[in-house]
Formats: structure tokens, C-alpha cells, sequence
């Protein structure tokens, strides 16, 4: 079992080298093992094309392994320096007015722009040659945050290019593309591949079958992109781990998809940021300000632990205010701690703090770190070497299991109902956080799992809302999982093509719950469907009027009498969005039927087990006395009463 | 007179050719007699440059002639194919920023562009050739939707060089230009027509009598495109209906002028996504959300019927919920039926349903038919037949008479009001709807009318707020028309070069109401002047300081001592924009004296007569008891109870 | 001491010239003085390229000197006509999205675009030797409204090239500028000045420290642009005055440098356009809609009066309603009068009103002038008539004094809170107009200061938030003032580079004040830091953590128990940005230890002191007795009980 540990990341070029020495001494002296750097030193790498300066790097690599550190190192490919954008200026990437999106910050570049590709791996290939067998570097970055700023897509003429080809290599005859789109619909049929245009600048909206096609196509150049490096990496640094650090909230490429090419799935959490970000409301904001969205960082924690196949780190973790929120509050005294054993909680084998000291100058100067600008500590870097005393006296491991519960996260369903909402609010990924905060609350370990047929197996519960698509693979592994599985609304309500089944949705699925969706409807706000059963529970933003056929019992009915639960064997299907009262209910009753151990937290509690031992997380302004759910158990960390922010760890009875 | 007649819109190149028989008796047997087909065809009529596929679209003009059905034929224009774009790639419109509309959606052509309306003149005329005289064609569609998805105005250079020569030949001489606009002003003067620029990407606002010019030179372009297409059927297909299918609250072209060259005016009537996307309160859109606003489809019945000069269709009903507003909920059981008989109440020859049977792929999959994507039924298809049958029982005919009241409509107006609103929520089109919908709530019929001499006549009130520019002959209509006149706000306040007229606004009206304006003030929200005489009667948003002559009475006066009503003989004059209550006991009072017979409608109740016919609608949630309006009158259709969404029909008393 | 006079602006262009002598001979008889002309003529008077047309010019100057008006005279370079931007087109700026700014409005030209300049030159160079020495003509406007219409900044190819030589000139090497920007950073090194791009259409925001330069350029280009024409006129008209009419709540460039080169700072007040264009909140909005904001027009008359070195005109005074905010009320009766007299109080030598006649055409037809556009007179000619009666009456006359309290205002911090707000609601103008609000109302006369050693003389309190950069020499002034100063929230929080100082905030001015800035954090609306000592005091949207040294004591502490206010001998920092309440309580606080007089004034009332005579106004809507403020004097205007819009004035007992 991996001991879990803590990092930071680290800039050795935005500072004298006379300092490098003592900041390695002093990172060890807070307790962290793992340092990443050279993430965007492009410019330090390589000053003018082809001149390489890696003395300096070597120099720093140095300086932290002597200090007993463990060094990630970042491939710079998310900066391209100046000379280079000169040399290719057709390598950015066009925003959807089709303009260049410049030099002058970072991520300019086109996934699709092959001669880039070729520099990136020519600079990758030279720091693997030169690094990838210190003893220091005991893991790479390939690149950063893919598709921040919105840059997945690229609407250049390489990219132009790169679609027809895509497309070309997909379809094989126009013919097919033609009747999988749709294109007889608006005389839209194309003739030859090379007729197809991106979609965007079109008078109304681009057929939604043509911009799925565009998403998938801008995901998957993202992960070609990616493997490239990852194959240089594999070749001159073998035995080292590989990572990417992911973000929150994003859903612009299938993370599973690059996930397949890593060994380790990282990701950045910035609770206050995202919190700022996000779509909550503003009380909701106001109340959660200094400590975060209670769901939000679990739920990516979940996520990406199964991206990275149950290998997961938190590259980045916000040790303090950021700059680049509508808001940027300081974190709560306390929050930082708490979000560090959350992860741990979830299995993190790393979390690295962002960044070890604050920059004085460009766009993050007012990022907070562990250290002030000046090198005194700023509040987190005593926070860090708690943490850190801490881990080593619980002897912290990672020790996931397989969650009893499975709730399926798919990317071509963020994909369709971004490109379709039919009402202007709905969100996949809300509705998929929505839900997993619902069976967080019941004290359940939830894993947030592709859809795909092995994910489903050894589950009790399977919850898969707004599934885009339905498959046969798929309907057997939920037949043979002998879970129950709740499905709707929108599961299956869509061929992969973008279509409506031609036996309408749930489609594939039809058979196991045996209802068929006719019509549907999007609800402004204000507007709901009362559902009888569940005191002011309702429908809200999405339902949908179901024909339940004979071997489909109606659980509930909406208030004007349309099915609004069904079920068939262990196949539940649900006609409307809940709001969270409904939501609440029904998990309840799916979780107590499937046998799973509920747990009563009161609001702002929260509770994750890593294999035997159980932590309790208070995101609350209020005590609160654990004592109900502690039991005999004796507390490894944290009190009795856990105040706010407190975190506690005991060994699970039984 | 006429039958009344149920009609749908069917894409049979959407579907197999084995399903068309089976459809079109199906058709049939639902009580449908007409069909429109082929508007978006032309990839399939002529899949490259040059090379006709009609084979088809004979093939099924014969299988629904076959079974009785009449046939509107659409020409293809809204949807040129991705050859023709690329064989010309300029015929594409640019938006304000200077961009192309790219294909992949519809309507991407620019009005202006020469080659491409002669590529529309050669498939029109090659269709007409083919089927003009054919015995089920009983009329053709030319284009669709003009304007849709703001397409009226193009930024090309086509436009361009199409407006100087425009310029040019409305004003001769550029100094005439010159003086028009105003260019004096900030050194805009030019010295040649080819000097002119088309008003976007100035630094700021452009001259706002450039911007009319371009709105009209616009419209005409509309007007002009659709001619050369009306020439060449009525030179191919004689004795056949020509129409169009208008939208809902567009005012972005002349609608009158586009109606001179047509023999029926059809519109599309979608009254759930036209009120999501209405300027309408939250409030307002939830109580509403299932039934439309009561008097949105009423106001665009009595419009397009003016613009019809009588003849009037409903060419795309809502059947159910469509896609494209921001949310898009199911119609109220009994709402499409609601609908279909407000259409004949006022007037409609055909009620079509859009669309047969809702396409599964492409735009517009989420929007319902009559049938499912799987062709089961649909609750509309049910609709329909019941309303087919409905519509035999009462021999249903058009027997529309002309109105006692009537009130102007001006596209010039909503013209110059967008462009110079003064107050950011002024907007033309809802007020003039306000006034309508002050009307029908009296129980009135009225005729929505262009501001011509001829509209004036046999009319006991007209009701002209707003609008634009005053002229002799219109003065003169209104002395002559015998009726009760209101102007204002706004009326006259221009000359038609939009300027402030020499003598002070109304203009050429001043003489009929004897004031003048001399100041005028918008208001923001939740600013108010209060006016005598009416409980909780106010200006809002629009009000003006007059001065009034000898001969005007001060009828009414603002709390401040302002005057807010005039009156001269049987000219009044309203100084500012009423609220709800102030609008309604103003028009009370006028229909009063103009010895209109009142009738009291409760709130959500709406009544229209079809000559002798009187219908009455609920658009309520609560039961109506008909029997005060009822009198001794039997009911032809509902009950003495009218419930929800009910519609009752009865022959007029007296 | 200089007169106060009435003006007016006029366009003799726009009227027939048989109307010029009665014009003037009204103007005269109103009791106007100084009349403006000429500034958007340039059609007119180059009709053709290098065709000059001057002798309608000189007939008009002639028909108002014979008249006995003076002449301020435009140049005419806001407004070049078409034929010249034909002839250049290049001298269209371009937006942020790389667009050029085209013809058809105003300012549509690049500062940096030096064959524009050069015309300019000549332009300016036939008129100043045309009328440079006509005796009529007192004074010369350059140019119109610097900026208006966001036209400071220009995206150009000739700005870029122009940016990078201003680049090169100030840090000589790019070594230099690499280090000064922190371009270390995301690898945004630079070899070269020619690699150099303009901060806009990057991935995500562009440094900070490049924007800020490219702010200051922008600011550069406009004085340099400004100095061209002011050498011209220097030459050729010698010994009249040069002004230039500045605009309110406008900071895109350094007025203080524009200042130097100007005789006279003007500017053009339109209290209820800009009221609703403010961030104020809608019930502010609504209970000053036409009266203005009650300080709005004082700040800027004490800023601008600051930048013309002590001598201030109105060079356009909004007379009635306008034309280009949101919503465009009517003035209140008195409204007009008392803007002017609030601008006599600061020390105004000419309010000139904007304009004589309303124009009947163009984009501005809708803004009221004295007359209306048939000639009549409107309300602003009776007000201006007795506005000049009351002048002669009361003697009027220039006497302000430096005042004892100073508030700095820096365009360098507008630009730096501009680019980085760190919470979005951060607005540095509105911060310091709330200061100077809650200086004012109580009692007080304030100098609105740029951050120069000299400004800080003789003051008994200077007030400084925000101030962006600290210097050696403005902390010398600072201690030399003998003044109790204020700093904080963000003051001397950065370097002159835009980095954060090395011995962290506030930098050169931490020995005075001997506190650290270590965190801080912006908040958003609802969330607030209380304040002890304050009731219902607190900080609000931005607060920072400071640790106080050993010669600062903490006189206020936050409820969390952080320091909120400290104090080293008499330098004060606050840590936080106060609501109305606490920033009233600390300004009283300090007046009175400065021992300034303080008068207790209601809301809505405010004074200012003209040398011995004091002013008194009321924005309220209740009248007002002024009897505990007036004392013994008597009163030379007004009336004991004051009425809403009441203006009084008698002379200071004392």
C-alpha cells in the first residue's frame, strides 16, 4: 500500500540560485517529499531555437535530491516561447470568430498543428534524454491543465484539416456521414469530406450530430497530443510514473480517454475558486466561501481515481487565496487541512501544495503560497508541516476499495447536453454532482465510474442519469451486475449518431425497464412538477411523459397522474429531474433496499473510508459531537466534538 | 366564402418512399387537406450544379394527390446546397462584425448578392416548369421565414455597393443625401455615393437616418428577392396561391411590402416558445407557459391578415413542444386545439401543423409532430382529427368582417424606435401589442392596420400611438375617417428623414390635436408619473411636456400638472406611456364614446368575432361561465362552463 | 480675481446663416459671455484635400464678436471627414479584436498613426494663423473629449510598432524589460523589442505589467498627440488660453499629463447621463434621477481644477434632457441652476452649456439645448438668463483657496486596479469618490490631488487609499506634510513595474506606517468583516491581513480580532475597505484630531467655500433650514428655508 505524502510546486527559474539551497532544506523540513517543476521553463530551456540551456535544471534537480526530495518534472509544452510561435505563427489555435488566440499568456498552440506536435517532442525528447534517468525524477507531467482557457477547441485551417480526416477515417463514405448526421435536413448533404466545414459562424445553430462529431474529434486530438509525449517519456525514463494534472468542473475532452495514457491521474483543487466558478447559488456561495463546496472536491476525487485506473494525486491544492476567481476570499483556518485529508480520504497518494512561494510579478502574484514573497511563511506552510506530522503519526496509506456504489460519468453526455440542453439550465455535470452530494449525504463511498461494462460489476447501486446513449454492452453489464440501477431521465435518449432511437429512448435500454420516453419537456425556473410520495419533492427543469409497459410497475406518479418513477426487476427508471428533496428520498430508498449501511449526518457533515479507516469531515460553522458515529472506535485525529473545519479519523467498527 | 381546413408540413425526403402512402392516407384520415413539402429540398432536387433530380418529389406530389390531398410547394431558397456555396462563395451574408455566415445551418445567403438570386430564379423557374400545373399544387411557398435568425440585414460588400445605388436613387443628388441625414453634423458629409459606408463598426452609434435608410433599403431587398421569385410562378404555375410564412414579433423588414406580392399572408405560430423568448415578466411566463399569451397569436392574425389584404393562413402551428426556446415546455391538454380556433376565429383559411412526423436526427429532433420519430401517434395527431371533425361540424368558413377600431402598425416605426429607443426598455412592437391586448380585453375586434389613407376608412376608433413620422395624406385619412383618433406618445415626432419636424412634433398632426412637444423624458424602471383621474394610473418609461393650443382640452393631467391628455374635436393626444391601468380606462373611455359595445371579459378570457360567429377562449386556469355573454344564443361548440383552454362558439345575438 | 462668466457651445454650421445674428444677439441678451464653436467643422472647412473654406468661419466669428461674445475655437481633429480617411485608411484605430473603428461617427482615428497627426498639424497650423489673432477669440479647444468612446487604446499595426520603440526608450535593454514584467513567467521571455505584441486576443489575460505599460503608452500617446496641436497654437495665437474639455468617471488616460499642457482644464458635465450610466445602485439611481449624484460634479470639479493648475471652465453643462444614457430624464426644476452654481463654488471661471439649439437631425437630436429646435426657448434659457443675473448680482468671482485636506487621485492606480481587481466589483474611481463623499458631507472642502510631493503641502489631512505605488519621495512629502495622512486599503502595494514590493506592501511607505501586508482577500457582495467601535461598521468586497510592528498600535480590530486601523505618529493605515459607516466614522475621526472644522450637515445637503464665501446646496426633496449654518451672515442668494434645488450663498463668519 503506498504511504501517502505531501509535495509542492516549485519555480527554480523565478528565483536567484543562491536561494535554491535553502528553500530545498526548508521543504524538507516541513514534511514534503514531492516537488514538481520545470512545467513552463521553456524559455529557460531552450533561449533560441535549438540552443538548450538544461544546466540550470540539472543544477536545481540537484539541489533537490540532495536535499532527499523527490522531484516530478513537467514537460514545458503548455509555453511555447516567443521565437517559436515567430518561427510557426499558424500554430496558435482560432477561437470560434475564428481569430488567432495570441502569444502573451499561455496554451497557444493548436492541438491540431502538426508541426508543433513535432517541436514538442523534440524538446520532450531532449529533457528525457537528459532527466529521465535521475534518480530525483521519480515522475513526469506531461504538459498542463489540458484545455484551460477553453482550449480544446481550435477552429484553424489545421484543424479544418484534421476534422475531414477524422471524419474521412470514421465514416468511410460521405454517404454514411450524410445519413448519420442527418444532412438531408436543411440541405446540408455533403458530396465530398472535404466539404466539411467546423462548425461555427453558421447562421443558427450547427447540426448537433456534426458538433458531437467536433468534440469528440477535439478530445481525441488532445489525447494523440498527449500519448506522442507520453511514448518519448516511456522510452528514455522507464520506471517512472506518469501523470497530468486535470482540472475541476471541466468537460471539454474525455479525461478517461487520456487517463488510458497514465499511470497516475492528477488533478488541481481549488476549492474557493471553483466554489466562485460554479453555478450554486449565492447563498449557497456566500455560506461555503471559506471552506468550499462540501461535494466538489470528493466528487473529483472519485472521478479522476478512476481516470488513473485508482492511481490518483493532487498536484495542485490551494494553500490560500487565488487571483483568477470573480471572487478571491482567504480559505477558513483550518480549510486548507481539511482539503488535504478529504484527498487523502479518497486515496491521493500525493497532495502537492501550489505553489512554494508566492511570485511577485505577472499574472499570479496575487496566488498565495506556502511562503510570502519575501520567504517569511504565510499561514499554509504551517499548515503543510502539520499535515505532514500528522500523516507520519496515523502512518497514512492508501487504502481504497471498490465502492458498493457506482455513479456513472460519461464525457459524449457532456458533450450531447451541452450541444442540446432544450432548456437553457440544464447541466450535465451539475446534475451528475447533484446526485453524487445526494448518496455523499446518506454516508456512502460512491465511485464515479465510466461507462463502460467492467465498471459496473461488484456494484449494489448503480445510478446513471442523462446517460446520453444507450449500447447492448452496456444494458448486459447492468443485466449481469445485479445491482440496482436507477436509469432517467434522458438515459439512452440518443443513438451514438446524435439520433432519436428508432424505438424510442430509453433505447437499448428499453428492455430492461420497459418504459418508453414520448415526449419531454424543459421547465423554466419557478416552474415544477409536483410527485406524490415525497413531501415538496418535485420535478424541476427537466421531465419527461413516459408509456410504462406491462412488465413496468409505476413506483410514483406526478401530481398530474404521469409515471414518475418506474420499475422492472432491479431497474428503476426516473421521469424528471428531482429537486433535492425527491432526489434525497429516493436515494434513500434505492440505498436501503440495496443493503447498504446509511448513515445519518446531519448538513455539512461529511464522511469517506479509505479501506478500514473512516474519516469525518466538518464543513460546517458549528461543533459537531461525533459520538453517534464514532461508537466504540477511538479517535486517531481530531475530537469528539469535531469543530468547524475539524477533521477526524477512527478505524471503522466491524 | 371560403372553408376552413386543416393543413401539415411533411419533409418526405426525411423518410422512406415505402412510408409515404401509408402517410398520406393516414394524413387524410385525420381530416388534413393540405400538405407543404419541399421548402428545404434542394440538395435532393439538384444534387450538383446543374444535374435536376425531381423524379422524387413528382413521385410524392402523386402519392398525396392520390389521396385527396392538396399540395403547397416551397421553393428551396432558404437552404442553398454546400456545392453552390462553394461555387460561390461571396453569396454568403456578413454579420455586423464583418464576418461570413458560413453553411451549415439555413438562410445563409446575402439579399443582395446578384449571382445568387439569379441561381434561385433558375431552380425556381425549373420547379414551376415542373410541377405549376399540376392539378394537387394549389399554391406555393416562396422562400421561408424571411429574416429568420436576424438575416434581413448582410454587411457584405454586395450590400454595400446595393445600398450606394440605392442611396443614389432615392435622393439623386448626394448633397440631397447629405442634408436628409444630417451629415453636417460631426463632418459626416460626403461628396460622392461611393463614399457611403454601410453603419456598423463606427466608433459609435452611426447617424440614426443612415441607420433607417439601411433598415429600408434592407427590407426592400426582401421585397425585391421575393418578386423575381413571384414573377416566375405566376408566369409557370397561373391561378395558383402564392404565400409566405411570416414569423412572430419581427419587425426586421416591411411586412405590408412583402404582402403586396402575395395572395395569402401566412405565418408560423409557435405561442410557447414565442413567449419564453418575449419581453414578458417571470411571472407572466410561468402562468402562461403552457397557453401562449392570450393575445400574442390574435394580434399576428389580425396583422397578417392586413398584410394578406384578407387572406390569411397559419402555415406552421406548434402541435407540441418545440427546441429552440430558452425552455421549452408541453402545451396544456386543449392549448393546440385553443389555438387552432383563435387562427379561424380570426380569420385563417388553413391551420397547418408543423410538422407529420418529428424527425429524429439533425436541428430540430427535439421539436414534436403529429407523430412520433417511431410514427405512433402523438396527443396532437389526436388533436387534430378532433378538430378536423369540429371543423365539419360547424361548416367552418371565413366570414372575417371589417373592424370598427382599428390600430396602426407601422414596420418605419419599429424601425426608428429600435434605432433611437431613448430609453434602453422602449420597445415599438410591445407596445403596440399592450394596446391591442387593452382592446380585446374590452371584447373587441380590431383590425391591425398599415398607417395608409385607404386603412382609415369605415372605422369608428383608431388607435396610432408611436408612430413615427406624420404625413398630409394621413392627416387628412383621419379627418376624413370620422373616427375617434389617439396619437401619441411619439406620434408624428419625426419628419420620414428622420428629423425632428421644423415645426415641433406630432408634425403634420399638429393641426389635428393642436399641441406641440416640445420636451420629452424616458423613465427607468420603477420611475413613475402619476395621472389624475385613474387609481394607480401612471406614465412609465415615456413621457413628453406638451404645449396645447387654444383649441386643445386638457382632458387629463399628470400629479406634477403636465397635461396627459388632449383632445381637439376627435383628436386626442396621450403625452407619455401608460401603465396597465391608465391604458385600460383610457380605452374604455374612447370605445364608450366611439359607441363600441363593450362586453367584460375576466382576466384570461379573450372573444373574436368570425362575422356573425362569436368565439370565446379560455386562457385561464379556473372554469368561465359563459352565460352572461351567452345570452339566448346556443352553443355550437363547448360548454355553458367553459373550462380551461376551452373555446366556445355561438351565432351572435342581434 | 477672474469673473465667473456664462458660456455656451454653438454650431453655426448646422443653421442657415441669416439666423447668426439673431442667435448672438440672444446670447447677449441671456447674459452669455463666452461662446464655443468650430470643434467638428472640419467638413466645412476643408471640403475637399487642401481645399480650405474658412469665411463662413470668420463671418460667424465676426457676427458674435460684433455681438461682444468671446470665441473659444475647436480645432477640428475629432471628426476628420470621409475624403481624408479615404485618403488614409490606416488611420482608423482598431478594437481589442483587431477590427478598425470605421467612419461614420467620431474619433475615429489611432493616436499613434502619424500621417494623421501630420494633417492634423496642418489643419490646426491654417486656422491658428487664420484666427490665431481675431480678437474675438480668448481661447482655443483642443480637439473633443480625449477617449470618449473607449478610443484611447488602439490595437493598430501603428501602435504596436509605436508601443515597441516606447518600450525600447524606457528600458533600453530587453533584459530589462524581461525582469521589470517578470516575463520569467510562463515562458514569456522576449529577445528582442520588435517581438513585442500589443496585450490583447491572448489565451487568457496578458501580464499585468505589459498591460499597465501599454495603458501608460496609450496615456502617452494622447499627450503627445495633445502637445502637437498646443505648440501649433502657442506660435500662431499667442496669449489665449488652451484648454480641452475632459470628460467625468473617465480614466484610460493620465489627465494630470494632459493637464501640463493646458491653460485651462475643462470639462463636460452631464449630471444625470452620468448618474445613470454609474455603478450606483438602482434606489440611488432613482431617488437622484434628476438632480445627479450630489458629489459626482463637485469631485470633478476639485479634480479637474487640480488640472489646469487652479483654473477650471464647464465646458459643456447638460441644460435638459440627453440623449445616450440608459434612460433620459428631465432635469428638476432648479437642477440646472444648481449645477451651475456648484460649479461657480469650486471655483469655475466659465460654465458654458451644451448646447444653444437642439439639432433637429443626427445622432443627438434627442439632447436638449436652450432653444428648442424651431427657436423657441426652452427651460434652459430662462435658467441661463437668471443664472447671469444672479452672477452680476452676487459679483462673482474666482477666490478658491487650497483647501486642508487633500484626497490623491492617480490615473497610474485606476490603470492598476483596472487590470487587476482581484475581486470583480473592485472599481478604484468609485473608491475614491466614496472617500471624497464622505469628506464632503462632512462639511468640509477638499483638494483632489495628484500623488506629487508638492500636492502634499500645506494640508492638515491627506487621504490616500489605494494608491497603487510607493516612492522614496512621496514618502519624504508624506512626513514633511506635518499632515495626519491616511493610507490603505492597497496603498504603495505594488512597484512602479507592477510586482509586488521585496519587502511585501506598502512598500516605500512601510517606515511610515511600520505595518506588513501579508494577505489579503477580496469578498463578494453580502459577505462583510465587521468592524468593532463601529456599529454596523465593516469592511466590505476587499480587507487584508496585516502584521503591525513594533511602532504601530492597532487602534480598530476586525470582529476576527486582525487589525483594522493602525497608527505610527501621524500616519494611519486601514486595512480594509469600509462601508458608508465605518469610513464616515474614521474621516470625522481624523478631521477632527486635524482640527479641521466640521459641520454637521443632513444628508442630501452639501457646502463648499468659494475663499470667504460659502456655498450651500440642496439635493434633497425637503426644504432645508439653514439657520444653524448661516449664523449671523446674510444671505446673498437663497432663502433661509432652503427649497429642493436651492442654491444659498453668504459670506463665512470668520
Amino acid at each position: 500500500m503506498t504511504k501517502q505524502r505531501l509535495g509542492v510546486c516549485y519555480y527554480p527559474e523565478h528565483w536567484p540560485e543562491d536561494l535554491w539551497t535553502e528553500d530545498a532544506r526548508r521543504m524538507r523540513d516541513v514534511g514534503l517529499s514531492v516537488v514538481r517543476i520545470g512545467e513552463f521553463a521553456w524559455s529557460r530551456l531552450e533561449p533560441e531555437d535549438g540552443r538548450y540551456d538544461f544546466d540550470w535544471l540539472a543544477r536545481a534537480i540537484d539541489v533537490l535530491h540532495e536535499a532527499g526530495l523527490r522531484v516530478v518534472l513537467g514537460t514545458p509544452t503548455a509555453t511555447p516561447p516567443k521565437w517559436l510561435v515567430d518561427k510557426m505563427p499558424d500554430m496558435l489555435a482560432r477561437n470560434a470568430q475564428g481569430r488567432p488566440r495570441g502569444f502573451g499568456s499561455r496554451r497557444h498552440y493548436c492541438f491540431s498543428y502538426e508541426p508543433y506536435a513535432r517541436e514538442c517532442e523534440r524538446i520532450v525528447t531532449a529533457l528525457a534524454q537528459a532527466f529521465g534517468a535521475h534518480p530525483a525524477v521519480v515522475a513526469w507531467q506531461i504538459d498542463n491543465e489540458y484545455g484551460c482557457h477553453d482550449t480544446v477547441e481550435s477552429y484553424s485551417p489545421a484543424a479544418r484539416e484534421a476534422f475531414r480526416r477524422w471524419c474521412e477515417h470514421k465514416y468511410g463514405d460521405i454517404g454514411a456521414l450524410n445519413r448519420a448526421w442527418g444532412n438531408v435536413f436543411w440541405s446540408m448533404e455533403l458530396s465530398r469530406f472535404d466539404q466539411i466545414e467546423l462548425p461555427h459562424l453558421t447562421v443558427t445553430e450547427a447540426n448537433p450530430a456534426c458538433l458531437l462529431d467536433f468534440k469528440r474529434f477535439s478530445s481525441d486530438q488532445v489525447a494523440a497530443f498527449h500519448r506522442r509525449q507520453v511514448e518519448i517519456i516511456r522510452r528514455h525514463s522507464p520506471s517512472r510514473d506518469i501523470l497530468h494534472n486535470f482540472m475541476g468542473a471541466f468537460t471539454a475532452f474525455d479525461h478517461f480517454a487520456v487517463g488510458r495514457d497514465l499511470d497516475v491521474a492528477a488533478w488541481d483543487s481549488y476549492p474557493l475558486g471553483f466554489l466562485e466558478r460554479s453555478h450554486r447559488d449565492e447563498a449557497f456561495k456566500r455560506r461555503f466561501m471559506r471552506v468550499g463546496d462540501p461535494d466538489f472536491q470528493a466528487f473529483h476525487h472519485d472521478l479522476y481515481r478512476a481516470c488513473g485506473a485508482g492511481r490518483l494525486w493532487i498536484m495542485e491544492q490551494q494553500p490560500g487565496a487565488v487571483n483568477w476567481a470573480p471572487w478571491n476570499p482567504l480559505p477558513a483556518k483550518g480549510a486548507v487541512r481539511l482539503w488535504s485529508f478529504e484527498a487523502f480520504a479518497a486515496g491521493a497518494e500525493v497532495v502537492s501544495y501550489f505553489r512554494w512561494r508566492q511570485a511577485p510579478f505577472a499574472q499570479e502574484q496575487m496566488h498565495e503560497g506556502l511562503l510570502l514573497p519575501n520567504s517569511e511563511p504565510n499561514e499554509a506552510y504551517h499548515v503543510a508541516r502539520a499535515v505532514a506530522r500528522e500523516l507520519e503519526s496515523i502512518d497514512a496509506k492508501v487504502e481504497t476499495e471498490c465502492a458498493d456504489v457506482a455513479l456513472v460519468f460519461d464525457y459524449d453526455s457532456a458533450f450531447a447536453w451541452e450541444i442540446e440542453p432544450q432548456g437553457q439550465d440544464f447541466s450535465y455535470f451539475d446534475l451528475i454532482l447533484d446526485f453524487y452530494g445526494g448518496l455523499r449525504k446518506l454516508g456512502l463511498n460512491v465511485d464515479v465510474v465510466p461507462p463502460t461494462p467492467e465498471a459496473m460489476a461488484r456494484r449494489k447501486l448503480i445510478v446513471a442519469p442523462a446517460l446520453f446513449a444507450s449500447s447492448a454492452a452496456l444494458t448486459r453489464a447492468f443485466s449481469e451486475s445485479g445491482a440496482l440501477v436507477l436509469l432517467g431521465p434522458r438515459s439512452g435518449s440518443k443513438t451514438e449518431d446524435f439520433q432519436i432511437p428508432p424505438g424510442l429512448p430509453p433505447g437499448d435500454f428499453r428492455p430492461l425497464v420497459d418504459v418508453a420516453i414520448q415526449r419531454v419537456e424543459s421547465l423554466r425556473p419557478g416552474a415544477q412538477i409536483p410527485v406524490e410520495a415525497a413531501e415538496n419533492g418535485a420535478f424541476v427543469r427537466w421531465r419527461e411523459i413516459i408509456a410504462a409497459g406491462a412488465e413496468a410497475a409505476v413506483l410514483l406518479r406526478c401530481d398530474d397522474g404521469a409515471p414518475a418513477l418506474t420499475r422492472r426487476e432491479r431497474f428503476l427508471y426516473l421521469a424528471g429531474l428531482p429537486n433535492d428533496l425527491l432526489r434525497d428520498a429516493l436515494l434513500r430508498r434505492l440505498a436501503n433496499e440495496a443493503g447498504l449501511t446509511l448513515i445519518d449526518l446531519p448538513e455539512h457533515i461529511r464522511l469517506r473510508d479509505n479501506g478500514p479507516m473512516r474519516y469525518v469531515f466538518n464543513y460546517g460553522e458549528r461543533d459537531f459531537d461525533l459520538s453517534p458515529i464514532l461508537g466504540e472506535a477511538s479517535l486517531l485525529l481530531g475530537e469528539r466534538r469535531l469543530p468547524p473545519c475539524g477533521v477526524a479519523l477512527f478505524r471503522r467498527p466491524g
